[in-house]
């Protein structure tokens, strides 16, 4: 990417005072900007760089006042912090969107319904029957199975794997090595000891806006004509595991290592933090809150809750608990004396009593 | 796939009642059935559902009697639900097994020894002196290493990868992502602080009838001639990790994301849920059951212990003590309230006898 | 590899006792070794196996005195199992950079800077101005993003996956399915309950001897200009989960499907066990060593400590505590009956007081 200044306050809405024909082809930190990049100040603190600065543009706020020399261009918007972040994800966009074309090697399987746009990596495998939307960027590695359906402006990273019948919605974006529709962990028992295979005959459904994280895995349904779905706007972090049959609901933002087992249903707008283990079968309801390495044993029904712990339960009594057990050995010692006393004075109180004394 | 409903009668031991010419290509639930799909009845209450079911063939009880006008065909036989089963595990055969032919780009090496009926995606890679059985699945972007020797009817998803020395028996399926002898985590404490690499040249064994599912680590042997392995039956869920001289006994079935440390033993048809974490060099028995997220430190000697916790010990005992833990800030107020009355008790008690009691 | 034992003496500083122009392809156990193969005698215990062995040769201290008749050749050396790693350590170079040159179909962008003897496997991918050093072994399938560095003898094996903007330094072995520089998880909450993706911008650096076990994710930084940091001589094993912004001192070792969270500092020289998590924004000091399945809150401030629990604690009181723990029914069971008691006293103490009793 490259613009001039003037092209950037163009896009911002902000004012030049300095340099506009200079361009731009990447932001930076004030304290760090080297030529041709673009840098904010927001922080008084860290007005000092103004002056020594070498980026060639800084946004500054409207009513900034230097009060020193300084050789950049100044650029002066409203919200200089968000002036930035605005271009930030512009030039993230511009990154993920850049690549388009095809390279060679490349596989492509029969049927392929193709929009515009699209960038297909060497190496990429496209199966049979494969309907993929505009400006998908299918990156190198990548295995589309057969009569998968990809929306769009979806991003499949390096070596992201979908397995046949997956489906995945628009402007959504999954990590290296994650794993779209494996067999779900169906067996069973024989009277042998030995186990049979439960045949995995299902798909995963994945709406818009869905971010996954690079090594998660999402298993299929077990069931023809039934799916694991992951609502809109979910965002899955590493290394997950989401078994089959799990329905994982809009907006729930789940950390990296955390596990879901078979039939689990998750609700809305629900946060899991890294490492935690729900079994299977269970509902999660709404606005739940589930804290590190906390195991689920049983379904969360009343909305809002924050829990922690293995089987996990409210918060903030698992902490008032845990403060308690970290004394346990002093709890322990405190009971002990206590008894000796009580017995001691037990046996005291006996005393007097088998021997009847006079004097009471 | 396409059958008659005939040829399935007979594959069934069944008797068609209705047009028995007509085919056949997929399974599905009655109440979802389309033309061209067979259905089952054997729950009572989804009886409603056969006289508008679009199913072009339902599996019904021999002795069944409808109560109203259908239009499907009906086949007749013992069992309705363990036909389809039987089906449904037929249907999963045909997919898995359906894919035969060599795509390209594909890469082999030197002395390549193959069985009959084989597939191998393109952008697979299989190195030197690999011996491949009858029936089986390379999919795309798997890597073979050299020397591996891989049984009859073995599946291997796109991009499992199977370092050098991989030795996988008959009939095993292993999922995407999986990696199989990758180096173990062997480090040997140098003067300076740092770690010298120990030389990891054993490898990986696994034998008959062994599911892996995705994105699984095992790591091979530390010395030449030994060998991590995965007994016959094994069942292992995605996410695992399987530490070097690991040996998983016949029948056992590990849950996701549990880990197993290095030259530890586990017994047969034992069953590891999620989570689990073992420390090495142990010797877990069998039929040992190990709930969600427990943390093994010593080897478990006693068949058919259930345990849990970190440290594990027996599940009952957990849950009790877990239950006194939740209301461990209850039982300290307590313990506090006790103390209170007891030196109270003990000043009144000593009051007494301190000032001077007549009797003494 | 074949060398003669003449050879092998030479290398290892020792003297032959036979047939020194034998040929050696092969290290193995003295009780396993076949004609071709080297072993060593160190333990005296297994003795007996040099009169019987198979190996055509067999490493012995200089001072050996053979009790019986023997058929190998002896390599008398000071300490025969040193030399023998020795050995070991050499083949394991030898196997490891034993492949060279580009196989085909593999794929490069435009601005290759590439060192001598380096191997290129099948379908492996090269982006724009990427930058390798001497030695390096590039396996099939891994992904080497635009303007990637990697130092000299560095090992990525299949399917190792680099973004764009990675650097790694020398002497370091990635193993399969390691994905680095994925983005980090980052989203900022909106006012209707979804969230927008916070740009991940930085990169992922990784310095020299560092060695990453097989499936593991390091996300890249977040911001422009900043680094996920890797420092010399980190060890970390499969499965394991580092967040944006981590950094990880030298020399520290990190076991199996541990996590550590975003922007956490963890020192050099720590020990993190297996199915460790760490939370975000924290500061590990220098030898720090957690135990397995550990959970950490809140940082580390003083050397040298041993940690565990979640949150954890100082390990020995983590096990006193634990201990209680398990015996908390019974802990609880006697509070009871102390209560009892005490009450019970209490209630006879109360009245003699009330009842001003004269004649008990």
């Amino acid at each position: 990417m490259e613009f001039t200044i003037q092209q950037i306050a163009v896009m911002l809405g902000g004012e030049v005072q300095g340099e506009g024909a200079q361009t731009i082809n990447m932001l930076a930190k004030i304290q760090d900007a080297k030529k041709g990049q673009i840098a904010f100040l927001s922080n008084p603190k860290y007005e000092q760089y103004l002056y020594t600065t070498r980026a060639s543009a800084v946004l500054v706020k409207k009513d900034f006042q230097p009060k020193k020399e300084f050789t950049t261009t100044l650029l002066l918007v409203d919200d200089p912090y968000s002036s930035f972040t605005v271009l930030l994800e512009e030039y993230h966009k511009l990154i993920s969107f850049q690549k388009t074309g095809i390279e060679q090697p490349s596989f492509v399987g029969e049927n392929f319904a193709v929009g515009k746009n699209i960038y297909r990596g060497a190496f990429s495998y496209i199966g049979n029957n494969v309907k993929v939307g505009d400006n998908v960027k299918i990156y190198p590695h990548v295995f589309v199975g057969d009569d998968v359906v990809i929306g769009d402006n979806t991003i499949l990273h390096p070596n992201v794997k979908l397995y046949a019948g997956t489906k995945i919605g628009n402007n959504c974006e999954i990590h290296s090595g994650t794993v779209i529709g494996s067999d779900g962990f169906g067996f069973a028992p024989q009277d042998d000891g030995s186990y049979k295979t439960i045949p995995q005959l299902g798909n995963v459904v994945i709406e818009d806006n869905v971010a996954i994280g690079a090594n998660t895995v999402i298993d299929c349904a077990t069931l023809l004509g039934d799916s694991t779905i992951i609502r809109q706007g979910v965002k899955l972090d590493n290394l997950i595991q989401i078994a089959h049959n799990v329905e994982i609901g809009k907006n729930t933002v789940i950390a990296a290592q955390a596990g879901i087992s078979g039939s689990t249903k998750v609700g809305e707008n629900c946060m899991l933090a890294g490492q935690v283990g729900i079994a299977g079968h269970l509902v999660i309801t709404n606005n739940t809150s589930i804290g590190a390495q906390a195991g689920i044993g049983k379904s969360v029904k009343e909305e809002g809750q924050k829990i922690l712990g293995s089987p996990a339960f409210e918060i903030k009594e698992y902490f008032r608990a845990y403060a308690v057990f970290k004394r346990l050995p002093n709890l322990h010692d405190r009971l002990r004396e206590l008894e000796k006393k009580v017995y001691q004075t037990e046996a005291m109180m006996e005393k007097p009593l088998n021997n009847g004394n006079a004097e009471r």
